[in-house]
């Protein structure tokens, strides 16, 4: 696929160098709107609007959805007012919000100014819902039916209306603007008798969520019930909008890019990779890491606090990474897992008993397993093989104990943290790798060098 | 909506136990099929059956499609031939090879059985696929037409055919078994004229996937066209079935989980949290725990190859889990945003290069940043206010230096082995966080004791 669109990009390039018009409009039109706008944006800025003049309207404001805020700005300020009122002509509702939400003052006022004054009053009406909310993201095109109306009439008015509507699979049954019903396009092509009322075959088990619902949440929604478009209501019931499952796929992989980001400790960004400066990745990313080399002071204090034990017995030192680092991978295991099924509402905060059981009883396992597997590797590396010096049996019990320990304390936390970090209302995926991490280390000194202290001081007085 | 769910899952229990049959049969119509089987997974294994029993047909059916195999196979033991005949009847293609996919052998032997003749055939078509591959999660459920049909022949056939057809919304024009173009069912509702051959309206500019494309790509295609549902061809270019959107939606979120999954380290497993055991857990966890703790072996050789000179300077020891953390979370960050940026589609293994020099210029400003905090936290925190023994300027110098030279190697190290891994066929997930800090960990170290032996020993030579 991407290879494909290479070379038509490479033809493309060739052929306006050429000036050979009419053979790009040739191409271009047998392109698909996403494929056109990856193609435009290998382009000087400058030819944009003249390769966007060759394309037939639909397809040209269909591209221009799919393109990239920065090149989208650049055309808009290209064309002219008649041209921009073209393309806003062909847009839906909620895709001119999109755009709207990305452009400079300036741009946006030429837009609102070039869009007739229906399109005009519901970007508004869009516009003033909070970021990432239901109804920030839906459109209102949509098309309504009454319940008395007949399964024919009810055809019929979607063959009129339907064109201006983003979809009309799913119609919407409304009684005094509240919603009463939705029947899908197949039920009534499907019913047996034109003659019947639209509420004979309407599905009244309705299933919908409020402007202010979270884009996340209206999105595994539909992905639970297999919604083609979720109906929005407001707060006194009434319909004001639909989301559809096209947008509702793109909410899904920006709220998981999201989480990964946040996971990895970065703050996220709406841009891609590619399309960010070292400079914007540089801003997403030192925060957090200023935030967890300043909190590694801790573990360094432990150290400092250990250090004449450590002077006096240095093999102690070598094994200090594999423990905080073990913890370290543990603890997050369990906090992905625990973060990625409470972004899949597969548990609640009142699981958490439950959670921390679970996680309890793993932890005896790959505790004991480490172990075990700690004790054979040290008494067969360093002891046999390296002879390292210092190192005894009794080092490797206090080495494997510790290892058990910290797995345990490990996987609690890191299964405890996201679940209270929602429960106040923070992004569990904060609680991810590198949080869990520096806590993890702290805990594993803490509980290395107590039982160093106990056994090798006990050990020394026995002797 | 879950709370809305615990509660009626307690009103059914209580009805169940006074046998109150027709009230709860009253209630479950009016439920989805997604909450009938939420509710369902609550009950007793015993009583499914009877539960079951008081659904309709169509929303028994579809209720048994949202169970967990597990249930399924409980309640396909619970019921008698006649009863399991009626489901498969109902089911689509793609939802019966999801059960038969999961069941034990006998109970595969049953369902096929108890299938039609053409199902039972289409069934073991599927089950041909490789596991993951568009032949494996497609339907042959679609809606054929021909190029000459004319519109309201086209119109009559879907509702003549529609009610079998997991989709009627794109219909799929084929010429000798050959796809020649799609069209939606809002264009032939839309077009001016019943009379009008379906050609006249039909979409020739075909977006296709292979049996053997997987099924990540197929979801991404589906994501990047907008496309309800997506055609599947064989090797000839004969169309063989379609994949639907909610199926694509089912999949990005089971990949997702799946990368977030091996990210942390884990196998990944089909169960979800809740219903995984504290083994099954183990089991997913333990492999990699174990293969970073061996790994953790090279680390502690590099610090006990430096014994001498942290005992003699044990200040030293203080500063290497921060270095050691603040690299690991370097390197993270990269990898991370290379991992999500490969599966989304946005990178390629040629873009390299570009990848690498963003990453060097960004670790240059991170490094530099870190690197100057850190000497600053050491020059207040322990020089200052601790009066820490041994530290001096230059050992804060040599930490600092550390931390800008380990910074730049993990964020290479951090980019560059997520694309490696893809290009020789790897899944790049498996190069995220434990991977990538155990890599780290060693070149940190290496790293510092380098600069401390140098600055150090010149300084005494000095003296």
């Amino acid at each position: 696929m991407a290879e494909h669109t290479v070379t038509v990009e490479n033809t493309l390039q060739t052929l306006l160098n050429e000036k050979k018009y009419t053979t790009i409009r040739d191409i271009l039109v047998t392109m698909n709107p996403a494929d056109i706008a990856a193609v435009f944006s290998g382009v000087e800025t400058e030819k944009l609007p003249l390769l966007f003049r060759l394309l037939p309207k639909e397809l040209a404001a269909e591209s221009f959805v799919e393109m990239e805020s920065d090149e989208q700005e650049a055309l808009i300020r290209g064309i002219s007012d008649s041209e921009l009122r073209q393309v806003m002509d062909e847009l839906y509702v909620d895709d001119a919000v999109d755009i709207v939400e990305e452009m400079p003052a300036n741009v946006v006022q030429r837009i609102l100014a070039q869009s007739n004054p229906e399109m005009r009053k519901e970007i508004n009406e869009i516009l003033q819902y909070p970021e990432n909310s239901a109804g920030s993201v839906m459109t209102t095109e949509y098309v309504k039916l009454t319940p008395k109306m007949t399964v024919g009439d009810a055809i019929l008015r979607i063959r009129r209306t339907g064109v201006d509507k983003e979809t009309i699979y799913t119609c919407y049954v409304l009684e005094n603007r509240l919603l009463v019903g939705t029947v899908s396009v197949k039920s009534l092509l499907l019913a047996q008798n034109d003659l019947q009322a639209v509420e004979t075959v309407m599905d009244t088990n309705l299933i919908t969520v409020t402007t202010h619902t979270d884009q996340e949440e209206v999105a595994r929604t539909m992905s639970k019930y297999n919604l083609l478009a979720i109906p929005v209501v407001d707060g006194d019931n009434r319909m004001v909008g639909i989301v559809t499952f096209d947008d509702a796929m793109d909410v899904i992989e920006e709220e998981t890019t999201e989480d990964m980001e946040i996971m990895a400790g970065m703050t996220p960004s709406d841009k891609t990779y590619l399309r960010s400066s070292p400079l914007e990745l540089f801003r997403h990313r030192i925060p957090w890491l200023s935030l967890l080399l300043i909190s590694a002071t801790f573990t360094g204090l432990i150290l400092t606090n250990f250090e004449d034990k450590l002077s006096r017995m240095v093999c102690l030192t070598a094994f200090i990474p594999m423990l905080m680092d073990t913890g370290g991978n543990s603890g997050s295991q369990s906090s992905v897992t625990v973060i990625r099924a409470l972004s899949l509402g597969e548990l609640e905060f009142s699981d958490l008993g439950r959670v921390i059981w679970k996680e309890v009883r793993t932890a005896i396992l790959c505790g004991l397993a480490l172990a075990a597997l700690c004790f054979a590797k040290i008494m067969v590396v360093d002891y046999l093989m390296l002879r390292t010096e210092d190192v005894t049996v009794t080092v490797a019990l206090v080495v494997s104990l510790t290892m058990a320990v910290t797995v345990l304390c490990a996987k609690i936390v890191g299964c405890t943290l996201p679940m209270l970090a929602k429960k106040v209302g923070f992004d569990p995926a904060v609680m991810a790798s590198p949080f869990i991490t520096t806590i993890v280390d702290a805990l594993s000194l803490l509980v290395y060098f107590g039982f160093a202290t106990a056994m090798l001081e006990q050990l020394r007085t026995a002797l």
